[in-house]
C-alpha cells in the first residue's frame, strides 16, 4: 500500500490511538452504529497527522491493521476512506481536536432527512445538552448542522468549513450520517453519545400525535 | 481531592457499595439508560453516609475509584454531581432508603416531558405495578411526580420535598430523567426497571393512533 | 419454607431442569422480556411434578437455588409464585407439556390491552407461524386469547381453561404479559420467541398509518 | 439422515463454511433477525455444492453438526430447509455468488408486507446503499423485488427466477423475511445488515407524520 505520509506505518502513538478506537468501535458496533462497515474513526497523533481506519473494515472488529497514519495536510493514502478529508478539515481547523468519529445510526439518518431543508436541528431545553463540552445547563440552544450529501468530498468539506463555530461538536451530512468530535477519543465518544440521545429523543417528541 | 467529609475514602463499607452499583451501571449503560456519563448512583453506608459516584465518569465502566463518601447533612465533596443534593435529602427523609439510582434513558426523558404539564404520570392497571415495594395488585394508582428541571438543585430540592409521600418510588424531572430509590441497590434497580416498563408502556399505549 | 410436595428439594431432575430455565431466563432478561424480577419459569420432573421458580427473583440470573418442586395437584409450596396454579393447569391439561414459560415483554404487555376488548389476537399469513408446534403453512389462522388481569388466580384459571385447545400455544393476560407452553423448554422458547415477534409485527403492522 | 449428495459429510470445506456461518448466525441472533429457529444460512464448497443449514436448528447457537453438504443440482438432502432450492437457485444463477443468507427481522417482514402492492421497495439517497457490491454513489435506484410467500418453493423460485437482475443482492418474501447474497460470507453479512437499515430507514421516513 502506498502512503502518503512519512510517519512510519505502526509506531507507538498510532498502536495506542487504534487501541481507543478499536474499543469505540466495537461499543459502536453493538449499538447498530455502523452497519455493514460503514463509519469511519480517526484520532490525532500530533500536529500534523492522525491515525484513520482503511475503508470497508467491520467497524465491530478492528485490528491494529485496519488503521493507518495519515498526514492532515497532504491527500489521504491509499485505502483511506473517500471522506478522510473531512476528518482532516477538522484537526486543521482545530488544533484542540484529538479525535473524530463518523457514524451512521438509523437515528442520525432519519434526523439528517428529517431537517436537511430546515438546514439545522436545535436542541435546547435537555440536560442532556450537558453533556457537550461547554454546555453548563439545560437553557443553552445547540445547532446541528445538516447538510446535504455530496461525492465530491472537496465540495462538501467547502460547504461545511463556514458553518464550523467553538461549540460546535457534530453536524450531520443528509441521508448519511453524524459526524462528532471532541479533545480525545472518550470526550469525541461522550459526544457523539449525546447526539444520539438527543437527536432521538427531538425526533420522537416532535413527531409525537398531539 | 478535597473532601468534605471525615469518612475514610475507601473503607469496606464504599467497597462493598461501589461493587454492587458497578454492576448496576454497567447493566444500565448495557440498556442505553445512562448514555454519555450521564446519571449517578448512590448507596447508604451508614446514618450518614452515603456512597455515590463522581461527575462526570462513564456509569458502565465504573471502578471504585469512581466513588466517594458524602455525609448526607453536609455540602457534596468537591468531584461529585451537582445533583448529589438530590441523592442526600432522599436518604435524610427516608432512613430506610438504601440506594439512589438516577438513570437519563430515552423513555424517562421523553416521559417527563409529555406529562411535564400534567405534573405528574399516573400509572394504573398494570401487572409490573406490583414491583414497586408494597403493590399488591395492578389495580393500584401509582403517581410518579414531575418536576421542572432546574440548574438550582436546592431549589429543585425544595419543590420535591413536599411531593414525596411513602410508596413513592421515583420521580421524573423534565427533560432530564428518572429517580428512583428503594431499601437496597436490588430494590433500587427493580424500581428503575419497572419505571422504565411502565413509562415505555403508557407512553405506547397512550399515543396509539384509535 | 415449608414445602407441599414430598419431592426432595434438590433431585438431579430438578437440577436438570433448573439448568435449562436459568440459560432461558439469561435470554430472555436480555432481551427485555423479564424486566424487575417479572417472569415465571417451569419445566415438567415427571407426570405430577414440575420444577418451577420461586417468586421475586431476577430471571436473568437465576441460580438452582431459584428453583423447587412442585406437585401440579397440590397448592404451590411457600415462596413460589402466586401464579403457579396458571402453570400447573396446563401440565394436568396436556400430559406432552413440558415446559411452560410466563414473561412480561413491552410487545406482550402493549398487545394485551390492545386486543383485550376483541378477546384474542388472530394471526395469519406470517411464515413465522409455523415456528408454532403443528403449523405447516403461513395460510394458517392462529388466535391467541387474551383474558383480563386477575389478583385471584383460581378464578383466572377458571377463565382460561374453556378457552385451551390443541394447537393453542398461549394466551395474553391483559396489561400483564404472555404465557407460553411446549414440549420442552426449547419449544416452549421457540413459541414464546415467535409470539413475540409475531405480536410486535401485528401491532406495526395494524397501527402502520396508511 | 439420508443424504442426497456424494460428497463427504464433514469435509475442511464443509467445517470452514459453517465455522464463518456459526459466526453469521450468532450475529444475527442477537439482532434479533433470526428468531424462534427461523432462517437459513449456506455457503459454497465448490461450483456445485454448498453448505447449508439443516432446518429447525437455532441460529444463534449452530455448531459444525447443523450444516450439511447439497449439491445446488440435486434435490435437498433430508433435514435441509424446505427453502434450500431458493439458495441453490442462486447459486447456479451466479458462479460468483459464495454466500446466501436468510433472516426473518421484524423490519424484513414488514417491509415486506408493506411494499408487497408495488413489487418492490425502491431505495435511493442513502449514503449506505454504497454498502452494496458496486453503488459507487447514493443517487443509485436500488430495486428490492418483493415476492408473494408460497409454501410451494419451486413455484416460487419461478416467480424470482425472471426478476434476478445482476446488481440485484436481495429480495423479500411477503410476511417472511429477506434472502441476501454476496461474493463470500462476509460480503453476504454487509449486504444483510446494509438492507436492514436501509429498510427500517425507508420504512420509517415513510411513515413518520407530516
Amino acid at each position: 500500500m502506498m502512503r502518503a505520509t512519512a510517519k512510519p506505518p505502526r509506531s507507538p502513538a498510532l498502536e495506542a490511538a487504534a487501541a481507543e478506537l478499536i474499543v469505540a468501535g466495537r461499543d459502536f458496533a453493538a449499538r447498530g452504529w455502523v452497519p455493514a462497515t460503514s463509519g469511519n474513526l480517526s484520532a490525532r497523533l500530533d500536529a500534523h497527522t492522525i491515525a484513520v481506519t482503511l475503508s470497508g473494515r467491520d467497524k465491530g472488529a478492528l485490528t491494529p491493521a485496519d488503521f493507518v497514519a495519515m498526514n492532515i495536510g497532504a491527500p489521504p493514502p491509499a485505502g483511506v476512506s473517500a471522506e478522510a478529508p473531512l476528518h482532516a478539515q477538522l484537526y486543521r481547523r482545530y488544533p484542540a481536536v484529538g479525535a473524530v468519529l463518523h457514524v451512521h445510526s438509523p437515528t442520525a439518518t432519519l434526523a439528517s432527512l428529517e431537517w436537511q431543508a430546515a438546514g439545522a436541528v436545535v436542541l435546547e431545553g435537555y440536560e442532556m445538552l450537558k453533556a457537550l463540552s461547554g454546555v453548563r445547563t439545560h437553557l443553552t440552544r445547540v445547532e446541528v448542522p445538516v447538510f446535504a450529501n455530496d461525492q465530491d468530498i472537496p465540495a462538501l468539506a467547502a460547504r461545511v468549513e463556514p458553518r464550523l463555530a467553538p461549540g460546535t461538536w457534530g453536524y450531520l451530512i443528509a441521508g448519511h450520517g453524524l459526524y462528532a468530535w471532541g479533545k480525545d477519543v472518550a470526550e469525541a465518544r461522550r459526544h457523539v453519545e449525546a447526539f444520539d440521545f438527543l437527536l432521538a429523543v427531538e425526533r420522537e417528541r416532535t413527531r409525537r400525535p398531539k
